[in-house]
C-alpha cells in the first residue's frame, strides 16, 4: 500500500478533495491560497484560510517561541495576501507536549499577537491541546478573511503571454526570513486596487514547485528566465526556485500593462523590487519539480 | 520555570488572552464555545470554531480513520450547537508522518466528509503537513457556523435558581462514543427557538469539569444532584461527571419553565433524555476538578 511520501502532496489533496461538494456560498473551493465565500452581502467576499506549522518541519525546538508565532500567523495571512484580500479574524489552535513551558507559550503567542496587531488581523479564539510526550508540537491558524469583489485575484486567471513576477529577493530564507517575513499585505492590496492582475498567489514552496501550480490552474505552460531571478545574497538561481519560504507574491499581468506597472511600482514601494521572472506560454504543465515538497523530502 | 502540566488547561488559556484585544466586530472572544462574529448583516451572526484531535490523546493509531475523520467534526459541530448554532464551511488540516499510508487518509477524509454532510457542513479547503518521524498525527478542524440573533446562548447567560440540565446519557463514552456520537444540533434548534435557554455549552470534558466552567462564567455556583445523573449502562455518577467527551449539551434554563420543557422534550426527542441534574446557586466557583484535563492527566 503506498504511503503519504511515495505521493507528494499535490496528488494526495487532488485525492481528496475530488469528492467534495461545493457549498452553495463558495465561490473558490480547494486548490487556491484560500476558499472565497460570498456571503450576499456589500462589496466584498468572506475569504478563509487554515494553515498548520510542525515543530521539526517549519521550525526547530530551539526556536524563538515569538518568531514562531510570528511565523505561524504570517503565513496564513500571506495567504490573504495572495487572494487580493486583507485578514479578518483568526483562531489559534495549539497542541503542545505537557513538559513544555508555561513561558514557551506566552512568549509564542507574544509573537502570534505582534503579527496580528501589525497587520490588522484580530486573534478571538483557540483551542488547546496536549501532544504525547516526545511528539512534535502543532501550532494551527486558521482564520476569516475579506476582498473586494472586484480585487480578487486567483491562481487561475493567468493567460498565454503573460508576464510573470515576483515581489521581494528569492531563496535562502532557512538563514532567517521564513520566520520573520512580511506578508505582502499592503503591495497585494494596491496591486489589485490598481493593475489588472490576471493570477496571483504566495510564494511558500518555491518559485519551482508553485510556478507550475499557477501555470496548471490558468491551463498554460510557463518558462523561466533563470537569469533574471531575483537571488537573495548568497543564492543561485538553483536555490531561489527551490528553497522555498519565500511569502512573497507570485502574479501574472498582460504584458501591455507591465512597463506601467514595473515604474509604478518602483515609486510606491521604492525599497522591495519586483520582477520580471518569466512568462505564461501555450502548452500544458506536465509535472512539478523541485521545492520544498512536504511528504516526499522529509521522509 | 513551570510547566504546562503544572498549571492545567483553563490557567493558561486565561493567561494567554488576558493581553488580546476585541476586534469590533467580535461579540463573543475566547472563553465560550464558539466566537461569535456580528457582521452586521441579516438576523445571524457567525460563528468561528477551530478544534484539534491529537493521535494518542483523542484517538489512538489503530482506530479506524473514518471514525477519526468524524470525530473531528463532530467535535467542531457540537460547538456550534453549544451556542444554539449550525454549521457551515469547515476547513480541514492534517499533520501526518511521511509513512502513512494513503488509503488512511482517504478513510480520514470520508469520516470527515460523512460527518459533515449528515449535518449540513460543507468542507471547501485545508493543508496538509508532515510531522517527523513517530511524532502523533494531529487533526484541526476549523469552521464557520451562524446562530440566528435570538437564538444566540452562552455560559454565561445562567442565573441564581437555574435548573441545570443535560441531553442523553453520560459517561464511559471511551467504550466507543466518543468517535460515534452526534452532535447535538437539532436539539439546540428545538431547544433555542422554543424555550428560553438561559446558558448552555457542550460536555467535551466531563459535567464535572464543564459545569465550574458554566457557573463561573455565569457569576454563579453550582450543586449537582448525583443521584439523578443520568448515567450510562456501566457507568456510576463519578464516571458519569469525569469520563468526559459526551457530547452532549449542558445547559440552565430558569426553574418556571422547566416543567414545560421536559415535557415537550419528551414528545419531540422521545429516545433522548433530558434530565435535571443540579441548580446554580449564589456564590463563587472555586476551583475546576475532576474531568479531563489536557496537560495535567498525560504528563
Amino acid at each position: 500500500m503506498k504511503q503519504l511520501s511515495e505521493i507528494g502532496e499535490d496528488a494526495l489533496i487532488e485525492q481528496l478533495v475530488k469528492d467534495l461538494d461545493q457549498g452553495d456560498d463558495v465561490l473558490v473551493g480547494p486548490g487556491d491560497d484560500c476558499a472565497v465565500v460570498d456571503l450576499g452581502a456589500g462589496d466584498v467576499y468572506q475569504l478563509l484560510k487554515t494553515d498548520a506549522i510542525v515543530e521539526g518541519v517549519h521550525y526547530l525546538a530551539d526556536t524563538p517561541a515569538v518568531e514562531v508565532g510570528w511565523k505561524a500567523v504570517g503565513r496564513v495571512l500571506s495567504d490573504f495576501a495572495a487572494m487580493g484580500g486583507y485578514p479578518g479574524n483568526l483562531l489559534i489552535t495549539i497542541a503542545l507536549a505537557p513538559d513544555q513551558e508555561v513561558c514557551y507559550v506566552q512568549e509564542l503567542y507574544r509573537g502570534l499577537k505582534k503579527c496580528a496587531d501589525l497587520h490588522g488581523a484580530v486573534i478571538c479564539g483557540g483551542e488547546t491541546s496536549s501532544v504525547p510526550h516526545g511528539s512534535a508540537a502543532v501550532i494551527s491558524v486558521a482564520g476569516t478573511g475579506w476582498v473586494k469583489k472586484q480585487q480578487l485575484v486567483r491562481r487561475s486567471g493567468g493567460q498565454v503571454g503573460d508576464c510573470v513576477l515576483v515581489t521581494g529577493m528569492l531563496g535562502g530564507s532557512i538563514q532567517g526570513k521564513h520566520l520573520s517575513f512580511t506578508p505582502r499585505l499592503e503591495e497585494a492590496k494596491w496591486l489589485t486596487e490598481y493593475f489588472a492582475i490576471r493570477s496571483m498567489m504566495d510564494l511558500s514552496d518555491g518559485l519551482a514547485r508553485d510556478l507550475p501550480r499557477l501555470a496548471k490552474a490558468s491551463g498554460c505552460d510557463f518558462v523561466i528566465d533563470e537569469a533574471s531571478l531575483p537571488c537573495n545574497h548568497g543564492c543561485n538561481a538553483v536555490q531561489a526556485m527551490g528553497d522555498g519560504e519565500d511569502y512573497e507574491l507570485l502574479l501574472t499581468v498582460s504584458p501591455l500593462v507591465v512597463s506601467e506597472l514595473l515604474e509604478s511600482w518602483s515609486e510606491r514601494f521604492p525599497s522591495l523590487p519586483l520582477t520580471v521572472v518569466g512568462e505564461l506560454i501555450e502548452g500544458q504543465v506536465s509535472s512539478a519539480q523541485g521545492g520544498w515538497e512536504h511528504f516526499t523530502e522529509i521522509s
